[in-house]
């Protein structure tokens, strides 16, 4: 990137229109969260005089990107108005042209970014291609946010495998199960709303075999009043080949994991290793972007253990089992530090996210 | 109390200028925690055209109560005016006159209650002395924050113990000590603070004796910038009489609690059975309003099995141990639901706040 870029790209003021634009832009991101893989989600408005002349998200892999829809929906107004975009457009050809020369094309005159693009193939390329046409560049508008989103994308695009959040619920005194292991439903009605609305934003979930022989979940998103909801890929850790074809989660489109040289069906996905950083990348080739762990404690601290876990959501329950299982056992070498622990009430439970693993990111110059 | 008290009594609504006054009489209150027991902490404001013309706290037992301080402070202008007292004024006399018949020599024309006193030689008799002298009383205003502010008082006076707080630090994944036992800080500085602002208003802690062996705390009040701090009592447990006299917690005040036969000087008080239940009504009697259980988990399990856990304060560090001991390791019988869990970040740890067993209260009719 020339030297003179990086004047325009630094955002140094925070303008309170900018703020909820872009805010708005997120919003509309967040409506395909979940349905975009391998694709982020991004969100694009477009604004000129003071007014909001296009909208648009990128709704599913294979379709047009965010900036398309909301040129779309803009139309010949969108020459000398501003774009919000939640991502940096793209300026190479992939499944679609460059959105970088969409917006040069309908002759906008500034384009707002959240967050560079994490992908070396865009990096810094689609805010140059956009200056380099003459288009004023603001960088990093709620930029934090933006990458909370694409959380799942930046790790995918960055390290190869998807990003990993461990979903547990424990009683106050730290235990998730009782001592013969059985897992004991401990949280309330709006915990367990929000663990549905999760499931239809995670790309995939993982359970282990135990899980699956001792409940047979369904591992489906079931949100009362909500339409268009998905289910996500039920990833089934099952090293030996213990769970049956019966099984609830083994549905099509499902990806048993196992080192057994058992034959499976055509609408099963198998990945004969259980190597978990070796499954991890083949996930993140079948291009999901995100991966929800469930389940018992086994199979958790087995990626705790390999430092797979990027993301902990631990509800506490207002419970007290006296004896039980922790949620995580297994051997560290020394304390493991999370960068970040936020707290909030869901209904009577606790909701603690921590972040363990940064959220792979582009500084801007 | 006769039927037609009810209408009076009853507080139907929220008055503003009520909340605000009585908000001000229980932070005159709060000076004192930690520092009245056996008697409850008190606050009272009294006004008059809108003016606050007088205020008072109970600063320690034996001295006047808060009524008192608050009339002496508003003198002859107290005619006619409106006292907001945190308590039901007593009717009885203790070791000062009733606070009743002072509001009523003082001819203020009403009285503001935020809860009825649960000491059955006053309970409701306060607010008769005064609805039959003719002053308009209101019960009810800001009554949930004072019954927690009185909740050692009202458990001694109930159940004839010290209300019992269990506070311990624990990571992420539910630990609190390493395999071997031994106890690691976990949490940061605000947690800190927040654990010494405790002590400066609990009357006593209870530490168990490997506590005492392992760490030798001082178990003393350390709160940087703050004056006029006080340090709780020790309480001991030291079943087999194994803690030095050389142990700093050993100071003057302390309270051993041991079966052991052996002489104690007469600075350290002595209760010679380590049956729970008896420990604490001994405490009790002692005029002990609150405990607080710091230490490591035998104890508090001892606490919890024996169901003389009353509060849980939690802190969560942002930190996985991966392996270690929990908190509290006991069979119950049964899942043991708490009646209230809240939420709040404490610099960059979380503080959970559970309360076990309700606070005993006083309905008004």
């Amino acid at each position: 990137m020339p030297p003179h870029a990086g004047k325009t790209m630094l955002y140094q003021k925070i303008f309170s229109q900018d703020t909820l634009l872009m805010q708005e832009a997120l919003s509309l991101a967040a409506q395909a969260l979940g349905r975009t893989s391998p694709n982020p989600p991004v969100g694009c408005v477009i604004v000129k005089d003071d007014h909001v002349i296009g909208r648009g998200f990128h709704p599913k892999a294979g379709e047009p990107h965010a900036e398309v829809f909301a040129l779309r929906d803009a139309g010949f107004r969108a020459e000398g108005a501003t774009a919000y975009v939640t991502l940096e457009p793209c300026s190479h050809h992939g499944r679609t042209p460059p959105c970088a020369d969409a917006l040069i094309a309908a002759k906008v005159q500034r384009v707002v970014i959240a967050a560079l693009d994490p992908n070396p193939l865009v990096a810094g390329k689609g805010v140059q291609k956009l200056l380099d046409a003459g288009i004023q560049v603001d960088v990093g508008v709620l930029q934090d946010q933006a990458i909370v989103q694409q959380a799942g994308f930046r790790t995918r695009i960055t390290h190869g495998r998807p990003r990993v959040t461990y979903k547990y619920a424990q009683s106050l005194d730290g235990k998730m199960a009782s001592q013969n292991g059985r897992q004991l439903w401990l949280t309330g009605q709006d915990a367990k709303r929000r663990v549905h609305e999760l499931r239809n934003q995670m790309d995939a979930i993982a359970v282990g075999s135990n899980t699956v022989l001792s409940d047979n979940p369904l591992l489906t998103t079931r949100l009362e009043g909500v339409t268009g909801t998905r289910d996500p890929i039920p990833v089934i850790f099952d090293r030996s080949g213990r769970v049956p074809l019966s099984a609830k989660a083994m549905r099509p489109g499902a990806i048993v994991v196992t080192e057994s040289q058992q034959e499976y069906p055509d609408f099963l996905k198998v990945i004969r290793t259980t190597h978990l950083p070796d499954v991890l990348q083949e996930l993140g080739k079948q291009g999901i972007n995100t991966l929800l762990l469930e389940g018992g404690p086994d199979l958790a601290s087995a990626f705790l253990k390999a430092d797979l876990i990027d993301d902990l959501l631990v509800f506490i329950a207002p419970r007290i089992m006296g004896t039980g299982r922790p949620s995580l056992w297994t051997e560290l070498e020394g304390l493991l530090d999370v960068q970040e622990l936020k707290t909030e009430q869901v209904g009577k439970d606790v909701l603690l996210s921590a972040r363990i693993h940064p959220i792979p990111q582009v500084e801007a110059d």
